[in-house]
């Protein structure tokens, strides 16, 4: 964590926001990956620090599965990192500040996740179903394809 | 939608899971942006369809910001993309297949939505705050900082 931590304020210097992360691999505690925010450095919305620790770990591990790895992260994830962490099968997560102290310092995520809970048609989002029975044919495909990687 | 439903087949015929999204400029119809599921062909579990799209949609345009872009998706977004939607102020998406056809060829992100709902303490994940002294001072920094870009 205290690594996280250090991450965090490099990124700070480096004209990032202030998080940062790192994913060990929980049996033999090495670091595998490492990150810290670098949406406005690389002028992309998707890079939270988790995210970016997360590319890195996977690379490093030449796979897109951590489970047996434990992310340390400065801030409690937003609903973005938290599902990526879900999708990544790592299952032991370490926090340091809250989503409160992140709120108070102008990054709220609590919209997010209020969001989430009202249907779609209430969301800010507008969001429109249209053509399925074309996009149906891609899951078809997948469905019939006997070579498929699963993920 | 016709263009992300193409690129949800070739991303299959490539590899990728069976999504494809598009994002255009609304005012001009322009596209700005697109991507396949890219998580096996580069052990990155991250790489939706709609965060590769997001990613080439902010490096054309160089910006973190994509309000006054559409954002069109083979499928219904999961949690991950749905956040970093909101995080690139894209307020009109348009999706082909519902996340239910999504679960009935082995993609459910439900249970993501479910743990959402639950207290940090009854999650899958095993989430934990620790040493929130010394991860507050980035945040302290970051609160003092003059010149910081905000996101």
């Amino acid at each position: 964590m205290k690594q996280a931590c250090e991450l965090a304020n490099k990124s700070i210097e480096r004209g990032g926001g202030p998080f940062g992360c790192v994913i060990v691999n929980t049996s033999t505690q090495e670091t595998v990956g490492k990150g810290h925010n670098m949406v406005t450095i690389h002028n992309d919305p998707t890079l939270h620090a988790e995210m970016v620790a997360i590319k890195d770990a996977c690379h490093t591990l030449q796979t897109f599965d951590l489970s047996g790895c434990t992310l340390y992260t400065s801030c409690e994830p937003c609903p973005m990192c938290l599902s990526a962490i879900y999708w990544a099968k790592i299952t032991t997560v370490y926090y340091g500040n809250t989503k409160h102290d992140a709120a108070n310092i102008g990054f709220d995520d609590q919209f997010i996740y209020e969001e989430f809970g009202k249907p779609i048609e209430e969301r800010k989002i507008k969001m429109t179903q249209i053509c399925q029975e074309t996009a149906i044919n891609s899951f078809q495909k997948w469905a019939n394809k006997d070579d498929k990687i699963p993920y």
